[in-house]
């Protein structure tokens, strides 16, 4: 994907001595920050290390769950990601980028009180569809059940004038959320198998494309070929290409915003 | 490998308030501190999102090359790395794991002058093949021009009565460098093939075990399976591992040392 990208200009391939510096708000699932920093160095189209996007990282998982705290049972996590963006603003961040769809949720009040640009993951994928040439049709959304009650893609895609489909519930609860629980026990070929099948559902009930909206399901779906591959928009990898670009911006103009 | 970890202690199990934040130095190799926090996920024995080891992760690639400037014809990274370290000490790290073996050259300046603890890749190297069982014999050790130079794994093998054999020179120029060339440029089938024969080459010279002792080596071993998997010690996975131990004695102790 990274070949589909205009190459960096001149200004980032002789970069300033503080090119602009993206803060990732990761801890929110295990492999999730790691996975978005893999892929933000996977389509930075750069030719030397010196240009890669330059980023500092807050990877601190003891905070609340954000599915739970969604759904009206659990605490909220927005206090300790408010300490995180505060801790990335501290070193230098100028923007940030949250390595988790689910949290998104908080976006607005992140973005109100943290006092940072916050790129959002559902634009992101948004321009990613419109990239692939895909301004019509339904969308399919795969997520956990707080990124689909949250709301935030489904509104994102009516606002382009695309339809949504989710999985039903019989669906969410034997393939996609099995997924992801074995993603998190490291289960790759159970949540491989499970995921494609969520996927390939998806588009037998007419969806065009499928987002995979959690940052566990593009593991399980890339963990081999299938079918379900040239279906899926991983959101993680296009919120690295957001990062990519807001970079690009921000070093031209000097600005963050 | 987690696997043969004791379980996290009663006190890891319901962590405190602040457990020990970990600072990674990243930014040398674009996909070095990805793989480092992969793996330390990968190797924590958490069963949940909260029981992960919590980081903060300064990835700024805007600095000089470090093997360049150890064989002499380079700027010194070490302002950048001091930089980096004061970054992560200014978020609450309290010790420093660096992702890149290269970098370790200057281990010692950094402690000095970082005012934090380091975790050395190379002692959490010899810590894992001790842990193997492997406490005599010649070890294979596959590493930039720069790392071998540097010798600071050569010295720790023999302080703990290990041999060291390297890689000819003619095998680095055709097998090792072309190896680490060709994972920067994302052809890992090419990247693969080399670093197998790089390793049964120097098993073939009579290594009982050969260190992958820079981080793109094991992307390029581990992206399919071979007769050089099982004899191979991956440095950023001992790291990690030395990482999450790190961690298990500071949830303990209170202290960082």
């Amino acid at each position: 994907m990274a070949k589909s990208l205009p190459p960096m200009s001149a200004t980032a391939t002789t970069p300033p001595r503080n090119p602009p510096l993206l803060g990732v708000l990761g801890g929110m699932g295990p492999l999730a920050a790691a996975d978005f920093l893999a892929k933000l160095a996977e389509e930075t189209p750069a030719s030397r290390d010196q240009e890669h996007i330059p980023y500092v990282a807050w990877g601190v998982p003891q905070i609340p769950d954000r599915p739970a705290a969604i759904l009206g049972h659990g605490e909220s996590p927005l206090p300790q990601m408010l300490r995180g963006i505060a801790a990335l603003k501290q070193a230098g961040a100028q923007a940030i980028a949250i390595a988790c769809n689910t949290a998104h949720y908080w976006h607005d009040d992140l973005l109100r009180e943290g006092g940072l640009p916050i790129l959002h993951i559902a634009d992101a994928v948004c321009d990613l569809l419109a990239e692939r040439g895909i301004n019509a049709g339904n969308i399919g959304l795969i997520a956990t059940e707080g990124t689909l009650q949250a709301g935030f893609f489904q509104q994102r895609f009516a606002a382009r004038g695309l339809g949504c489909i989710v999985s039903s519930s019989e669906d969410r609860q034997r393939l996609v959320l099995p997924a992801i629980a074995a993603v998190k026990a490291n289960n790759l070929p159970l949540a491989h198998t499970l995921a494609v099948q969520a996927v390939m559902r998806l588009h037998g009930s007419g969806a065009c494309a499928v987002v995979l909206a959690c940052t566990e399901t593009p593991l399980a779906i890339d963990h081999a070929a299938s079918a379900a591959t040239p279906l899926c928009i991983d959101a993680t990898r296009a919120l690295a290409r957001a990062c990519i670009a807001w970079h690009r911006r921000a070093s031209k103009t000097g600005s963050a915003a």
